[in-house]
Order: structure tokens, then sequence, then C-alpha cells
């Protein structure tokens, strides 16, 4: 392996919020993984920076637990010595410029300075200002912002122009770790590599594509955090609008960073508003009662420890998405996100239309149409369901769906299967902003978002309640088969 | 199962040639297999004829043999009993209509009478002429007849005509067997039940189509008789070239038999013709010499036992097909059959056009293209390759050809699959010719191949050696390469 050349600058890689969950989670368990894997440069630091007066190595001490406990295979001792040698720490108030002067003496001027906030939005452009003050902005310098950036448009151009005074879009790298999967990068080989897909991707070939997120968590011990944002704000405006733009989007004129990002925003222009006057038609918002989970009884939505029960807020969102553009007029894309549901799975299926003629019309009323499953989650892989014919001598040929299976596990058994994080530190570092959520994306879909959103207050109605461990409201089934189709099983 | 109440009329089944080499090893087992499936009617008699004085109790012993020998799996006892009681034999020189009298005897009025002719082709129009004497031919009573055919247009119009002198066209079923396998059927839904196929079938976005029928065996003691056909007549005439018309013609009216046979006759006239003028771009002919086979040397062509040491007969054939018409114009189809080749395979590979633009062009100059595989024999299945990024870190995005597997003998294990003759059987006392050849199909094959052939007698060229275990002279690799193809491997 071992990193390439053009990507062998080093780096300070200076994470605000290190004693967080996410950076203890995924973010040091990610970068110990990429210098597992050579794929850190020798000169590499990492450098994290929280409030308290750590000394290094008490910091080294924290790295090391956080190692011990979040990476899943026996770690590797070689690479944990080289990894701690190169973490530094830096003890500041994020919103005390003066602390950050020690970054002076400790950054290394030849290398490239990439920033992670990890930490609430409120204080990116504390940051950002300070890191400003001291004069330790470059041209290189980057900054990885983790999400929620806003919670609708206004408070994220807020956020946003408070990074923008300081660095150029350029200089922005907006995290969405579903960009960083395995399955849906995969997605763009699959819809460009192939010409099976390639050329009928649209309109004249596809009848519809359903794309599921759907969580078995509840609220797991956020329940203040949550109920400010609900399930759309929180799945639907970040993860699956960017993998519905990956599926929708025209081929862009090749695979950089813009060149792709332009064709997503396309796509985010394209989706007809949803307002008052079609709010009811085309969205379902639900809120779990309690119910039971593989077995167990669980808590519905406002008995979850520190709710209050008065709330509103949506565990569950369907929507029916129209793309308003050429490759999608008539096409609709069905969106569903949920916790609660009876286990995880995120998926996209796109439903082929049938054939022009059904030449089995004596025995198969409909055929069932050609689909392609794109697993992102658990069991990453792609299938095909396909119509054949069932050996035997019967008379009248016994159709039978089959499935084509490619599961990631099964065919790649030999590469490991990179988290989220991993990949998208490395593209940061490396600095390249393919997997990256440009300014206008989530401007747009926050445009877009809010619009639902509105609807949904001024319409003053409460979410429907869907027990816990079922797939939502009845509403969200009737969504989808008022238009003579049903979700995928 | 059972047999549905429409296909319940019961047969008198006459078998001509009942002792023969195909009658014992596939007929009766077939016969057989459809009573242990409930397939025959209850009624149903099966008749042996052949020239020896036999009495019924000797014929049924010769069946019994047969059924020992030849069945693969343990025999039922009570399907064995009600199969013998069956069985009835008259004994009769087939030339001779007085002999034909004991049939008068023998058969019940109210059944069809389905004669099989599993017979030299020579003495069809005898056999026919002799039922014909003997009053024994009425409207619902049907002939099936063996193949070859004929060895041209000219002899096959004889026999045809023979046959036709006493038989509607209707009433005349001509076995392909290769029309009888449950893969072949299957084509028929792979196409027309899949819309991922269904509506791309054409110039547009299929490149090629290859179809292989590779023969391990050489022989196998029947040098004379193979001698005097030749792999042209013997496989591409019939097997590759009724395959070749099922992949390649237009959807049918309905599944009805001669909806079905409109459309592969269209076909076979739309052949481009090859003659003197493009038989050394679009053929090549090879003869097998001396070689080893999985380990073991074998003999070559020439030097098998009866073997005529001057014989210019090919046992190897490689062709590229124009289908001139509005679907295929441009897409050749490419065949090739030989025998002791490096292991028995048949199989048809649809090549697709690759994406209108590569996006992945700096990492590879040529994808890979999408392939649909049909594996005929053995491990019937279905195949995709595509394309999938594999796992991994890397900055450039690493694809790498997958396959997506629907294997006949996994996805329907519970279903046995039935050897071709017994779907043929059943088809013919079923009165259903969807499966069979119609005459104008087989004048228009001869008509292309005896082109071949002729220019091949006329250029005085031997057929070009290859060893036995090899896949072919190397000319038939050029064949293809010098379209910048290449045969599936």
């Amino acid at each position: 392996m071992g990193i390439s050349s053009t990507a062998a600058k080093a780096c300070d890689f200076v994470l605000f919020g290190t004693k967080g969950d996410l950076a203890r989670r995924k973010l040091l368990p990610s970068l110990y993984q990429l210098d597992k894997a050579q794929l850190l440069q020798d000169k590499t630091r990492i450098v994290g920076v929280a409030k308290d007066d750590f000394s290094r190595e008490a910091f080294q001490e924290l790295v090391k637990t956080a190692l011990d406990t979040f990476v899943k295979e026996p770690l590797c001792d070689e690479t944990v010595s080289r990894f701690l040698e190169r973490c530094h720490y830096v003890g500041t108030n994020f919103t005390d410029a003066d602390g950050y002067a020690a970054f002076h003496e400790l950054l290394e001027p030849s290398h490239v300075m990439v920033n992670y906030f990890a930490t609430p939005p409120a204080i990116f452009g504390d940051i950002c200002r300070s890191l400003h003050e001291q004069n330790l902005i470059k041209p290189d310098t980057r900054v990885v912002l983790e999400k929620p950036i806003g919670s609708d448009l206004a408070s994220s151009k807020v956020i946003n122009d408070q990074v923008s005074a300081y660095f150029d879009e350029s200089q922005v790298y907006r995290i969405d770790h579903y960009l960083g999967k395995e399955t849906v990068q995969n997605l763009i080989a699959l819809r460009f590599a192939n010409s099976l897909f390639a050329s009928k991707w649209d309109n004249r070939t596809i009848d519809h594509v359903q794309i599921t997120v759907a969580e078995e968590v509840g609220i797991e011990g956020r329940w203040g955090y949550f109920d400010k944002a609900g399930q759309m704000r929180d799945m639907i405006q970040n993860h699956l609008l960017q993998v519905l733009t990956l599926v929708a989007m025209d081929p862009p004129v090749n695979l950089d960073a813009d060149s792709i990002r332009d064709e997503k925003v396309k796509v985010l222009k394209s989706l007809r508003p949803i307002n008052m006057d079609n709010v009811f038609e085309n969205t379902v918002r639900g809120q779990y009662t309690a119910g039971f989970l593989r077995g167990s009884p669980v808590p519905g939505y406002l008995e979850e420890e520190g709710a209050n029960t008065d709330s509103t807020t949506e565990s569950f969102v369907a929507l029916r998405v129209d793309i308003d553009n050429w490759r999608w007029a008539g096409v609709p894309f069905y969106l569903r996100s949920g916790k609660r549901m009876p286990f995880k799975s995120s998926e996209i299926v796109v439903y082929f239309k049938n054939p022009p003629h059904n030449l089995y019309r004596s025995s198969y009323r409909n055929l069932p149409p050609n689909k392609l499953t794109i697993r992102l989650q658990p069991h990453e892989g792609v299938e095909i369901q396909m119509m054949n014919k069932v050996p035997g001598l019967e008379q009248s040929t016994r159709l039978q769906t089959t499935k084509l299976d490619l599961s990631f596990s099964d065919t790649f058994k030999n590469e490991r299967i990179a988290d989220a994080y991993e990949r998208l530190l490395l593209e940061a570092m490396l600095g390249n902003q393919a997997l990256f959520v440009r300014r206008d994306e989530v401007e747009q879909a926050w445009t877009w978002v809010d619009g639902i959103i509105n609807a949904w207050e001024m319409s003053n109605e409460r979410p429907k309640p869907y027990p816990a461990g079922t797939w939502g409201p009845v509403a969200s089934v009737a969504l989808i088969t008022k238009d003579g189709r049903s979700w995928d099983e």
C-alpha cells in the first residue's frame, strides 16, 4: 500500500474536542487504522485540543485508552507506539485566542494544518477567529466541520458565514459520514462503470427508487439533543439527501470534487418543493410509542429518560420526493428513516419498469419487476432481482424471482472494509474534497427541508404514533401504496 | 403435479427403432421419468417397433434392462411395473407395410398416435407411407423426427417431402434436443420477463454475443458416421443456430409455437450469407491432432479407429455471424463448437457495450464490459459480470469485475432438472410444437450452412490442425481478435 507521493505532505492534524465522544470512539481509532495501514505520512502529527490543562503524557494515556476501548481488533504494539509518538496536546479554552499561542511553538511550518472541529457548531466561529488572530491560517490550512451545520437554512448560513470569514470554500471540509462508506462510494462505480445501468438510469427504464435508513436504536440518552432536531434534520437533511443525490445525479464531467458536487447540487435544486399545498400527500411523520424490540419491551419516545411528554418531535419520516428534471420526471423517490425499527438496515432499491408488454400475462397479470438493491449496511453488497423459469415440466412456464447476489464480505474477503471516518480523515489530509459537502449543497438541502418542517409546524398536527419495533405509522404504507407501489421487504 | 386436464388425452406412443441406442439411453428412461412424475395419462401406452420378432414379455425385459442401465437414480418399483404394463411391441420390417397391420389390433382408436422415428432418416418416408397404406394416419396422428434431417438443403427437402406427403406440418415434430434444455427455455423468460434485458437487447446496448458448445469427447466409435457430417452439420446447423435464433429473435406476438417459430425464421433469413467472397474472414475449421486430455494422451482425428487418413472433415468450427436486420446491425455473433476441447461447456455470453464515456480513464484505459453469461451445461445457471469498487483506501478508485451468480442447482435445489428429452416427449404427447423445429427453419438453416460448406469445398483448403485438449486452431483466436475482441475464458 503506502501513501502515494502526491499525498506525501506531512500534516499537523489538530483535533478540537479531543476528549469528546466522537473523537474517542471514531476519530482517534480511525487515525490509528490509517497509521497501521501506512497511510499517515511519517512526520504527520496529531494535536489534541481541549480546555483541560493536560500534559502530553496524560493525553497519550487518554489516546491509548480510547484505542484500547474502541478499536475492534487486537492492537498492533508497533503501530500504537508510533501513533502515540505523533500525539501532542494543547490545553485552551476554544474561545480564548491567547490560548492558541501554544500552536506557534508546536506546529511545524512546513506541515499542512488540518483542523477538525469535533465541537458544538456554536463555537466553530470562535475557533476560526482565534486561529486567525494568532495568524495560524495559511492558504493550505484546512477545517473539517462535523454536523450539524445549523438546524435550518438561516442558522446554517450563520455558521458557514463565520467559517468563511476566515476560510475559503476550498479549505472547508464538511463531514457527512455516509459519503465515507464503501458502499456509497461503490454507488458511483456501479452507476458509471457498468453499462447495464449507466445507459438506462432514467425515467424510461426506472419506475421508482426507495431509500431506507432504519435504525434499531432509540434515543440512547440524548433525548434533549435529539428532540430539538428530529429525524428530518438528523437523518434526512444530510444522509438520505446525500445518498439521493448520488443515485440521481447526471454523469459528472469527471470525478473531481467540484464536478461531482456540481451535479449533486443540480439534483437538490430540482427537488420539487413540499409545502402546505402538498405536505400531506408527500410526507408522513411518526413518533414511536412503547413496543417490543427483539422480544423485549422498550419505552415510547415520550417515556424515554429526560423526555418532555408534550414533544411533537418526529422519530420517523417517510417522504415521496419528486425530482423535476429531464432525467427523473415521473420517477418518485421514496425516502424513509426512523428509530426503533425492527432492525438496522440502510439500503437503496432501484425498481426498473416492467417490460413494455407482458408475454406471460396468461399466468402472471403483473410480472415482478427487476430491482437493483444496494445494501449500505449491514451485510454491504449488491443484489439484482430477476425472473427465471423454475425448472420443471409444467405446461405454463412457472417464473420465480431469483436473486443474483454480491456480498462484499464474501467477494472481497481479503480486503478490510474501512470505517467511513478513516476514508474521510484520509481525504481531508490529502486535500480531496470530493467526499465532503459543499456549502451550496448544505444550503440547498436546508431550503428544501425547511419547507417541509414549516408546513408541519403550520399544520399543527402531531406526528403519528407507531409502536417501537414496527416499520412506522400505517400512513407511511399508504404514502406509497396509493401510488400502486409498496415498500421493499 | 399431475398432468393438466387439457393434456389428458391418452396416447399410443409408437417408438420406431426401439432397440437403438437413442431409444434405450434417452427415450425409454425419459418416458419412465414422465410416468414417475405422473405426467403420462393413465391409459397412455408405449409401443416399441423393431424388425425382430419379439414377444411382448421379451420387449418388457429389454425396457427393464434399459431402465436399469440408463436411469441415474434408483428405480421406483411402483413406477417400473406401471410403466412395463404400458409397453407393447410390434415386430416388423419398417419398409413392409403389411407388417403394420398389427397396429390395427393393438392401437386404441380413441388414443392419439404419436410416432417417434428413432431410425435413420433414409426410411422416414417408408414408415410414413406404410402408416398411410394401412390407414393409420388420422388428423391427430403425429410424427416426431430425430435429426439429422438431411445433410444439406436438397437432401433435407427430400426427407421433408416424403413426410409431408402424408402429414401436415402441424403434425410434424422435429427434434432438436437443445430446445428441451431447461436453460434454453429459461432464455425466453430471461429475455422477455426481465426489463433489465428486455429493453436493451439490441445494437444500441449489446456489443457482441458468443455462443460456445465445446465437447470433451472425440468420435466415440462413430467415425464413419461423423466423417460424412462434420461439426458444421452435426452441431452448428442445428444446436448452435437454434440457440442463436432464440437469443436474437424479436419479441414474438405471444408464446404460441408458430409465433415463436415465425420470429426464429426471420433471424435465419437475416443471416448474412457466407460464400467464397468472405469465407476466410468469417470461418475457421479445424481438425484435432493427437494431444492430451486431462493429462492422458488421446489420438488425433485421423488416427481414430476406423479413420480414413485422407479425411478433410472438420471437428471444429468457429464463425463470425452477422445478422443483417435492424436489431443486430453491427453486432457480430461468434459461434464456436468443437470436439476434444479441454472440457465440456455450453454457454451463451452477451457482451454489453461499454458506457459511452469512461470516467475512470485515468486508471483504466478500457473498462471491462458487463456481460451476461447463460451456462447451458454443465452447472446450469446465469451470471452477470459487473464492475465494483474494491474496498480500500487507495486514492484512485480500484475497480474489479465481480460476478453475480445464479446457479440453478443451488437456487432450485428442490426442483429436479429434467432431461431435455423428457420435456420434448411430453410436449409431443401434448401436441405443443413450440419446442420443435419447423420445416422452414430447417431449410433456412441449411441454405445458410450449405453456402459455407460449398465455399470450403471450393477453397480446397484442409481444416487447420489443433491438438486435442486445446480450444481449437490459433486461427480461431485470430477470427475474433482481429475485431478487437476475445473469446470468453
